[in-house]
């Protein structure tokens, strides 16, 4: 092999290389939909990618299709992949969350060196990039647990990245990350490092349950629109044009427009004949699920999870619906201020959403003691993923306006617009209930505002009846503490004159 | 050993025997309140029952105290314990959850022998029994998860009871369950077989979620005539105190009356002294968890916990409500029409939470396998037990009358009922959103019930919209379905005429 490598230096053929130099900027393992389209983001914006694929009939398929012509090259194996990496070597997978993930990690390994680079850019629940950035590390190797969000468009052409992980992996990444993201109007890369270990697929998890909530409070406009008020779909469309172009213009409002224009061949809308039973791929659960953990009240997300279950109950529903009645909806008075309102009532209840999303990730980053940059999520989220809008330019604003902003409702902008939206947020709310439309997600972020906002709430009530019945003590309000109910102390009283002076200390009510 | 024996049949009196013969009927482990009222209140009953605690001088204060000159006898040890007690024994442990009762069981295991039987009455998570049940029945024991409820007053004068586990243990712990449980006012135990493994813990678990709702639901209606109708606390007891008396007639209504009438040393309410930071041991969270992995809308239960984290976050609030504005109640008309309506809505809400929460324990059964008894369950819950009401009589009538009943809703008892209440818990609800009260509970409520009644939710716009940026798919409504959109296809349309046909596969928005 020495002889070969003097001859070659010396200009003299003796045939292929024993081994090709490595030639890619960037490896990318996994060759669904997200997986093509993310590397000929790549190819185009200059990098060299090699493709691999367990199946490899789909890298070659890939070779001789989509990538043809591009500075792409393919893999027939883990071993070739790694060998055609460039140091450090930056291999990327979108594969399966869980198991795939293990097991492609396993298999890299032994191929892989000290310094080089491992982004996961599936959907994996952040504990396991938490392990995986922690394994890895001792291993040498730096680990990325990235978001990703945008769909087959966003990954074509400019998606939103989410990374976090291994800190020293970002210099290494940084350009060619930045440089296939989404990019704001103000061509701001939507794509910045988040903070430690699982991280990033944190705020991609918050992201999607985030996802939820805007898609169902469009959906309960519509039903809105449809039930209360009796437009047509094409009428409704008509009003998701108009928001489009005021403060809700954002890529859902957009293509719910698209969705309600779209007629069949029968000239009729589609959509009305499409079953009503969601689906849901889980981040939406796991995002109401580390509220309860947390203990944030991320109300609107939690109903438009359980929104979807209820909507999976379709034969329940249509058993019920010969069973139980309710009123029938008759609008009187003026449709369009109705239609105003109702727009107030969608960006009011936007706002929650995202005030209780970043509440969430403020959380977070206390008790994983993680640190998180806000105004940067918030311009990661701005543009090429799934809820990219005009909103969260304000939002980044806020935040960069006052990085330790408590919460989004004390920023003067949305503190106005939730100001201006009130009466006609509470007209739709009340509406709907006396119409027998179901707005769970509208109904909630009014409950959290009117929670929120309010000093004393009626968990006064609530400590004293779990005192009375499981001795489990309250604390006095500080206005009224003295030596009887000193401030601080847990007290218990003897409600019923029975009963001993015994805390509750194993019995857990 | 042998010569004492023989002397000893003989009537010779040779000392105490080398090892006294066992004499109690049943063993507990675990002096707290609970533990120590349970023991009481069995030995009440008749049986010889023998008490240890890891701190033994507890024991000891208990033998000298309440213990004195009952059927009590104590153990300094984990073996003396054992020794005592009869076969098949039954050992029943009221220690904190978790570790602790894992540790004990690894100490009584080599004083026990095959056929012998571990209660866990503790507040374990479901899970841990559904593992201990079949670690242990591998060795022989046979192990029950029982769930305990009624707090200090009902341990010691009749609890409800919810065992579940190794079915072989139930034949030998039925009489003294059963002996020392609640009773209905017919005279039926509260305390039934539930089923397998951790079931008796499952249903604990749904029982505490629910308690959670039911108080959440007192406490808003309690805000509501405090800041709504401008009611003083006395004045809210008494309308509490002839709720008492109707259909919401339950051992929560009583207790709130009590709160209420509760005066300080200085003849003011001492319910408004209370600092308004609810509590919260994590079973209500548990449920809304449980409900979220099984797909089921327990919506209800969420707002409540949801309710307990927002109520926790008290600086928050108090910085809140200094920036945060909103409307100023404003009552005009009939109070006591209004208070009846509120009686109602309530109500309703109630028997939406209860629907939920069987929907939660159907689906369980059905996830994990379960054969599980609704009309026993019922019943458990009649009496003992803090939900314990004369609405549980209903559902127990409801389950007994059709033990397939799909929900609640369907029994004529409760299908009536809801209608009946339907106007004033729209209005109760509507007039909340207007006058800046938080309902989450009764709001949440009304929603679900408005989507479960609906045939077609507008769910159908959000499988477009999935279809549309992700390529998930949708199906199409049986009455549209042809060549083009056959049913239960999973169908992708091209929605802009971009995009590919690749169905989404690894990428999950």
């Amino acid at each position: 092999m020495a002889d070969q490598a003097v001859a070659r230096l010396a200009g003299i053929n003796v045939g292929a290389p024993a081994r090709p130099l490595p030639s890619a900027d960037f490896g990318l393992i996994g060759l669904a939909v997200m997986g093509q389209n993310l590397i000929l983001n790549a190819a185009d914006k200059g990098y060299t990618v090699c493709a691999y694929n367990r199946t490899t009939a789909k890298v070659d398929r890939f070779l001789d299709n989509e990538a043809k012509g591009k500075s792409i090259v393919g893999a027939h194996s883990v071993e070739e992949f790694c060998s055609k990496l460039k140091r450090p070597r930056r291999v990327m997978l979108l594969v399966m969350a869980g198991k795939p993930v293990d097991q492609f990690i396993e298999a890299l390994l032994p191929h892989l060196e000290e310094g080089d680079i491992i982004i996961d850019g599936g959907n994996s629940h952040f504990p396991d990039s938490n392990r995986r950035t922690q394994d890895l590390a001792q291993k040498g190797i730096h680990f990325v647990g990235s978001g990703v969000s945008g769909g087959e468009e966003g990954a074509r052409h400019g998606p939103s990245l989410m990374p976090g992980g291994h800190e020293a992996a970002w210099p290494h990444i940084k350009d060619i990350f930045q440089g296939i993201s989404a990019k704001s109007d103000d061509g701001e890369p939507c794509c910045d490092w988040v903070g430690d270990q699982g991280s990033g697929h944190f705020i991609k998890m918050v992201h999607n349950g985030i996802e939820y909530g805007d898609m169902q409070l469009i959906c309960e406009a519509y039903d809105l629109l449809k039930r209360g008020l009796g437009l047509s779909p094409k009428e409704i469309g008509d009003v998701f044009a108009k928001w489009n172009t005021g403060v809700l213009d954002s890529f859902l409002i957009e293509i719910t427009r698209d969705v309600l224009y779209y007629n069949d061949n029968d000239g009729t809308p589609l959509v009305e004949k499409i079953l009503d039973k969601a689906g849901q791929k889980g981040t939406g659960k796991w995002t109401a699920i580390n509220a309860l953990d947390l203990g944030m009240p991320v109300t609107l997300i939690g109903e438009a999870v359980f929104s979807r279950c209820l909507s999976a109950l379709k034969d329940d529903r249509t058993r019920a619906s010969t069973i139980l009645g309710g009123p029938t909806p008759k609008f009187e008075g003026d449709k369009q201020a109705f239609i105003d309102d109702l727009e107030q009532a969608l960006y009011a209840s936007k706002i929650i959403s995202y005030a209780q999303g970043f509440m969430l990730i403020q959380e977070a980053a206390k008790e994983y003691g993680w640190k998180l940059n806000k105004p940067s999520i918030a311009l990661m989220w701005r543009g090429g993923c799934i809820i990219r809008s005009v909103f969260l330019k304000d939002i980044t604003n806020a935040y960069r306006n006052n990085p330790d902003l408590e919460n989004l409702l004390f920023d003067d902008f949305f503190n106005k617009a939730i100001h201006n939206a009130q009466s006609g947020w509470r007209n739709v709310v009340s509406k709907s209930a006396l119409w027998g439309v179901p707005l769970p997600a509208f109904s909630t972020a009014l409950s959290f505002y009117d929670g929120y906002r309010t000093k004393d709430l009626p968990a006064n009530l609530l400590q004293a009846q779990r005192d009375y019945f499981g001795a489990h003590t309250f604390r006095i309000k500080p206005e009224y503490a003295n030596e009887n109910y000193p401030e601080g102390k847990d007290i218990h009283v003897n409600w019923t004159g029975r009963g001993g002076d015994v805390s509750a200390s194993t019995y857990i009510a």
